[in-house]
């Protein structure tokens, strides 16, 4: 569809009440900007920098979670997964199963993700030249699932710096799935913990997704929160859920004049 | 100004027919499109792989040829210098001095450059931190002249490989200054001479110039030919004049969007 | 100590002829240069490019295969684990465990490592600041366990490219823990299949290793085959394992010179 | 031949008792260890970040002070050149010719400089992949001129950092001219200026010149100044000169080890 959809939540799975307010939110933006929209929450962060940071409520009640927001807003649901025993009870809820950027190329876990037939979100590698997220692809194709999308999130460009590349749009595209912009993770500034506010370079915010959008993508990945300070994770780079609809406005914009010349 | 406008032109100065036969194409797209439009050409060039390639036809020559385009089509003209004793000759004839990008931050070259009281156009350097535009820009104001112009063109990104950075518009945009996405050269391929086809990446010029559009900037800088396999430099990388309005149309549409937002 | 010790061995466990031909030829040359020596082999590749290349023979086979090198050869053995489930079996039989690359930031494998006791060898990431290796090693020692390794193997340099950065066997000294140098996978090109002999640029080989060794290591890490054309992955990097004795010697004395001079 | 040469002297002619303050020290190391030694110092430096920075006291000034320390110390000198006018009168008091690092690509820069018949040291541009350093030799070459060096300096990574890549020696040497390694100008930080003690990594200055010295170097460049916190340019990256024959020392023994296995 030519329609731009959306991946949005709070990074990782927090207490009930706060991923309820935010998908009411998320739910709002999405009818009022008639965006497809599908809500995104980890019940595991497991590459955090130190053993001490919330690493999520586990899987059990994070799918708990992620199913009753399913349930109460009628999203589709992503989470994302790490090792191959998460799998199957992450596709029991989920629609959208994901592998994150430094698992992309883990084959075992990528065979499991596609065995599922849940469509599986492949994080674009911080590593990976962009025309390699072929093989990651190939992978979930041997299985016989086609339900592919890749998702850019910036490459590593020097040391605790991302960089966001037009290009890598250009060769996911040639896959012929969906691609889709993670712009929040995009800005963060590693070495830093995500919870200094200097931690991510939010001034690059809105000047990335432009770029990112008018490269030519499907969806766009936002992680927001109602209040991002106090997220326990990725504080510094989660989006403000009061900014998400003048946020997305000139992106939709952005994205119908792309459409049209693409 | 709210509008796009466009620096194009040959690449090199090459002889008069080539030159009058693509101001007159850029004339046409310019009036058709209603982009206002600076005609650029270098009478020199100084950074080439080998002594046996071309160079130009020097100064007095390419001077002249410029003044022709300038008398005939009525276009505000643009040319580079290398050297500090150029700087006067082409501040005589060109309404804009360029400092190419290596030279960007040769103190001695900047300062005469801005002496000539012309717009001066500051390439951004392939080594350079976009936020350090702001030191070549404060040796430009010194001498009292701030009518500067800023224009991106890709960075060093691992070997011969040039990568064009959102963020660099960002910070060329925090100057005050207009700034320029020179596309044509930011898809250049070092290591690999310019007549040789693969010495150019054509696949990326859409991508990036709506990724560089998207960004946030006031110009595009295109290099044009009536021939680009025949031009007799960067023949890999110019557009054929042919496609320039085509190439141009979802730009200034882009364009728009981007400025209403802005 | 100040002697400089060896990790070497086939990229993946092969068939059980392979492996001890090159386990014979590894002590040979381990008793001729007096260099303390780890066997090392993988028993599953997760991260191959394709679903179709070699993956190794799985963990059972292979660890009983490494164990026979232990018991045959007396050689510490060292293999890698990619899921925490198949850390304990691992560490049954090897006396050091080793985290890929591109696994360092996981959390539950790394804090499953430590707890084995075992020595743990952390590989630094290619996308990972060498600073930041800091982060795995507290991980580890979150367990109670402090008997770490740590292994540079390049870093992400543009696209396909792979930099070995000195600085970074300044940083990982740092920590205190002894620091390896994995020369083969530092040669390996992205891009190109392992199979196809322009997947690694082994004309570097010996410039990498003294650059490295004179930077300050402790180890080396240098994947042998008897017949590296014939591997069944890695082909274009491992060193043949007949050039393995000359390639250390000049290792050797350039380390017992740094080792003077630290 | 199999020594290693030395190039040192301050980064920017400075008051003529800080040049022969320096020189004598100079002289005193260069005897007590047996290195041939080239004495540098530039009389322009035009690529400052600020017109209000000191950028010397102008070529014949400058030339003058080089000279004398020619006469009273016996030292060839070097120093660089940044416009073509500029390149007779240095070739009448210098030994070396020195191209910077920026202007390594202008054609008529080099081709000025290889006419004079002086050795002419090629600085590896940042922005350069090191085989493409054969270009800029050829252009010499052109001239009759074979006496040519090639000075290694950092590649530009990421955004104001360097990286110095064992490889870039290799490729160096490649060209069968010899090679150095401009260490001091490697560590700094660009962004921040010199005069700030965190412009330059002093803490990486041991571990990357012996990186470069085990690569396969013949000569090493290192500014030293006999107080650089007081120096007029590059305060925060050269060394003490009464920390130059300890630093040398390892350097020169690494060095023996690497020619005896070249």
């Amino acid at each position: 569809a030519d329609e731009l959809f959306l991946i949005s939540g709070p990074c990782v799975i927090e207490e009930e009440s706060i991923m309820m307010k935010t998908a009411e939110k998320i739910k709002e933006v999405s009818e009022k900007l008639n965006i497809p929209t599908i809500y995104k929450s980890s019940f595991m962060k497991d590459n955090r920098s130190s053993v001490d940071y919330y690493m999520g409520p586990g899987i059990d009640e994070g799918l708990r979670i992620l199913e009753k927001v399913k349930t109460e807003f009628g999203f589709p649901v992503l989470t994302d997964v790490h090792y191959p025993d998460q799998v199957e009870a992450a596709a029991e809820v989920c629609d959208v199963i994901q592998i994150p950027a430094y698992l992309v190329m883990q084959t075992t876990l990528a065979v499991a993700s596609g065995k599922t037939g849940k469509a599986v979100n492949l994080k674009h590698a911080q590593f990976l030249a962009p025309e390699n997220m072929s093989k990651p692809v190939a992978k979930i194709e041997s299985t016989g699932n086609e339900n592919i999308l890749l998702t850019e999130r910036g490459y590593a460009f020097g040391y605790n710096d991302l960089i966001v590349d037009p290009r890598s749009f250009y060769h996911m595209r040639e896959t012929g799935y969906p691609v889709i912009f993670d712009v929040t993770h995009s800005i963060r500034k590693y070495g830093i913990p995500s919870a200094d506010p200097n931690g991510g370079a939010k001034q690059y915010l809105k000047t990335l997704a432009r770029a990112g959008v008018a490269s030519g993508v499907d969806g766009l990945f936002v992680e927001t929160h109602p209040c991002p300070s106090e997220a326990l994770c990725d504080a510094a780079s989660q989006l403000d859920m009061s900014e998400l609809e003048e946020f997305l406005k000139p992106l939709i914009e952005l994205h119908e004049v792309e459409v049209k010349w693409r």
